[in-house]
């Protein structure tokens, strides 16, 4: 008698802090099943997600690995007795959140994490627009704003992991970033929440002519910038909400040259909007992240 | 009969726009010999460097492997034409030199070739005082200003090489940064070269009490702000020559935190004087950069 062959389901999270998005993934990467449940307290979250994946086993999908793309901080340090926590962060109820060991207590499964930005990173680099770059970068401008790096293939950690958003930049003229950290870094400057202090109108509803969209394209021109002389990256893909609007790619990628003045010397037959680019993964490269976190040794 | 033993001896140059310093090292790290050769145009400068090795071929220090820690930019890509060539450079007639294969010609042995900073970074993780961090950054505030970056023991590189001293800041209130492509770049306010422009004195004759070194503090850590956040790195080392000025460090630690303003929380024990911190080296970290090159794969 054979034993019936099954399936190596994988489990998925997208933990952010508006939503956490949950999933079922197979081998082939196919989202079989898919539940999005909003960020609220720590216990009322997790265990709208822990019923989810419940209830999901129960009708057959079976998973030993979890991939977990959680906003951060987050202790990854697997030496630390708090590895796997949400450690200081401004979210309410959020900080020390041991989220990494109560989900693999519920499970009962092996929890893959990182950040959420380093997880869409991964995605990007495996089956999305940075494929085959030895430096890959992924930004999120939404609420908020986050960087993840994946340097020949391996998540970037260091001391902690990196906080892109926090980076300081010269502001355009006129403009005062709102971050209650750092005043001018980026994501006080050109998140989706900064967008509306500054101009006093939700970023959404900014009409296309509005200055805001210039500003914001400098403003990102000047990450861009900063990033490509940092890292030397072969791609710097921009996601999240507010890259939705259209033109605003292309105004950064044009501002992005402007601002290096020369410069770099790109290799023969590339130009900024070869390195620059949106997602290719579309809205998944966060979940996706999480099932590529699984396929990590 | 048995063979004599040959020493295997290395040769190394760290090559700056100021100097080429040149040196046998064996294979203990001892300095056998050592030449400094003023950096002038291509043809004069590299004639007194192959002369100086030939010299120490004949004198009995024969080596097969020349490590070269040298400005750029350059083409470090081995799939390109141009590989070992430093590339578009402001330096006069050095622009497109192909200083790799003229060397490696004219002295008949392999070369290991990266740019100083990067070289810097290896040595201060082999021998000083970034040994053993995953993320260990090297920056030199000298007469300009560059910086290197080695990720798990292996020299970042990525589409061309990091160029981290044009990363753009938000000056001081009242300063002006002098960067020909940039203005407010860390080259553009805190190179040696810089503050002279700044200050209309040369940086050495600035007297101690000179707002100058407060204003460069400031802009230092602004620098450091920056790498905390986009690499998370476990040792920054801050070397060249501006960095001999008795309590900058110290200065650029305490702005430095300030200016994260909590938001980084450090794994306990560890203060941010632990991970910004002078060369272990002294002022060999490039020459024993070029030396570490010659044992990478």
């Amino acid at each position: 008698m054979q034993t019936p062959k099954q399936a190596p389901y994988i489990a998925a999270i997208e933990a952010g802090g508006t939503k956490f998005n949950c999933a079922i993934i197979d081998s082939d990467r196919n989202i079989i099943s898919t539940k999005r449940i909003d960020t609220t307290t720590p216990e009322q979250t997790l265990d709208l997600v822990i019923a989810f994946f419940n209830e999901q086993k129960l009708a057959g999908f079976n998973f030993e690995k979890l991939g977990l793309a959680c906003f951060g901080p987050l202790d990854l340090n697997k030496q630390s007795a708090h590895y796997g926590s949400i450690t200081a962060t401004p979210k309410p109820d959020w900080s020390n959140t041991p989220i990494t060991s109560i989900l693999e207590a519920a499970l009962n499964c092996t929890i893959f994490l990182d950040t959420d930005v380093n997880a869409a990173a991964l995605a990007e680099y495996k089956w999305g627009n940075a494929t085959n770059a030895s430096v890959a970068i992924y930004i999120t401008i939404g609420t908020g704003v986050g960087g993840g790096v994946v340097i020949n293939g391996q998540p970037l950690h260091g001391l902690i992991h990196p906080e892109i958003g926090h980076m300081i930049i010269s502001p355009p003229k006129g403009i005062q970033g709102v971050c209650p950290f750092h005043g001018n870094c980026i994501e006080g400057l050109a998140a989706g929440r900064s967008m509306a202090k500054i101009w006093n109108q939700p970023a959404e509803t900014l009409p296309d002519d509005h200055q805001a969209w210039d500003i914001q394209a400098q403003v990102l021109a000047s990450l861009c910038h900063n990033l490509l002389l940092n890292f030397s990256p072969e791609k710097i893909i921009l996601g999240g909400g507010v890259m939705n609007k259209p033109g605003l790619l292309e105004n950064i990628i044009n501002y992005t040259q402007e601002s290096l003045n020369g410069y770099i010397t790109l290799p023969e037959s590339l130009t900024f909007a070869d390195i620059i680019l949106l997602p290719g993964l579309d809205q998944h490269s966060g979940l996706f992240g999480a099932f590529a976190l699984t396929q990590q040794q």
